[in-house]
């Protein structure tokens, strides 16, 4: 599967929440996210655009990689993604075992996320209202999609965003946001 | 923590089982072990005696990394394991996982397994009977200890191993040989 995705700068919540509440797609409430990303010991993930991270979502575990992104518009990539057992030790345990492949721990982002869904054309479309710790706000909209509806889910995910007014768009990962902040303060 | 571990190989459980009996450690029921092992992308662990897998015993599924063995009389070596969700599905994305991380699948292991505990010396052992398919049957003593009782573990395993009866140690992994039979194989 495909996850086909969009994201957006925003400086504040409130519109999307006003117009997710007109789409019938109530916000859930807050979720902490802290994902831990590695870097590969036989390639440079930055150079090959892929990710693997360990997910952290209260007492949940989630082990993802995200393959190289598909187009210029869309964050449009292959996820695999698979649950670990819960708690914190299965999560240290993991991130332990990784680094004993190789894999070297290459950056932390934590945020609190709220997440609406709905169906639209057909599709599950999820929507993320991301507060990234020293980033700033974010919207991601989302649908995982069969390589054969690629082009009709990102027509889908595009109209949407379209609709709730998002314009900034913003094609880095948190992940090389939260990277250049921190090089920045290296530098400063 | 430290697998310190041996390994033999047994014409019979016969024996075995009577001994376990009055050691007053009965065998549980036999499962089915399913391990599919990978060779990794940036070397090669049948060189540097490592060893990575996806073992699956009914539903429930567990990734693990073994690191290099320590001594040349028993098979003790760093050992990590994480369960991951149960079911097939979550194996099988797992394995997907890993394979586009570049590991590659090097071979499967199938056994029925009867596992059984007792305690000597303070240390819980674990007695394994196996009957590995293709290759015949092995017994495994096993304790898990933390790096400063390794002397003492060691000492422990090999003790109960001669208590045993057990004569005929086998230091390949399983991988190993099934890998040596099905080379046998091909040759011919």
């Amino acid at each position: 599967m495909l996850e086909v995705e969009v994201k957006y700068s925003v400086d504040a919540f409130a519109a999307l929440e006003a117009a997710l509440a007109r789409w019938g797609a109530p916000l859930g409430p807050p979720r902490r996210d802290a994902d831990h990303y590695f870097n590969a010991p036989d390639r440079d993930f930055a150079r090959t655009d892929e990710a693997f991270r360990v997910r952290s979502v209260g007492a949940k575990n989630y082990v993802t990689y995200k393959g190289p992104k598909r187009d210029r518009e869309t964050k449009t990539r292959l996820e695999i993604e698979v649950a670990l057992a819960e708690g914190e030790e299965a999560a240290a345990d993991f991130r332990r075992l990784v680094t004993h492949l190789g894999y070297k721990p290459s950056g932390i982002v934590r945020k609190s996320r709220r997440v609406a869904h709905c169906e639209r054309d057909g599709f599950p479309l999820q929507v993320c209202l991301d507060e990234v710790d020293n980033l700033g706000r974010f919207a991601e909209l989302e649908v995982v999609a069969p390589e054969e509806r690629y082009e009709a889910a990102k027509a889908l995910v595009l109209a949407a965003a379209h609709e709730l007014g998002l314009t900034q768009v913003e094609r880095r990962s948190y992940l090389e946001m939260v990277l250049a902040t921190s090089a920045g303060a290296d530098a400063g």
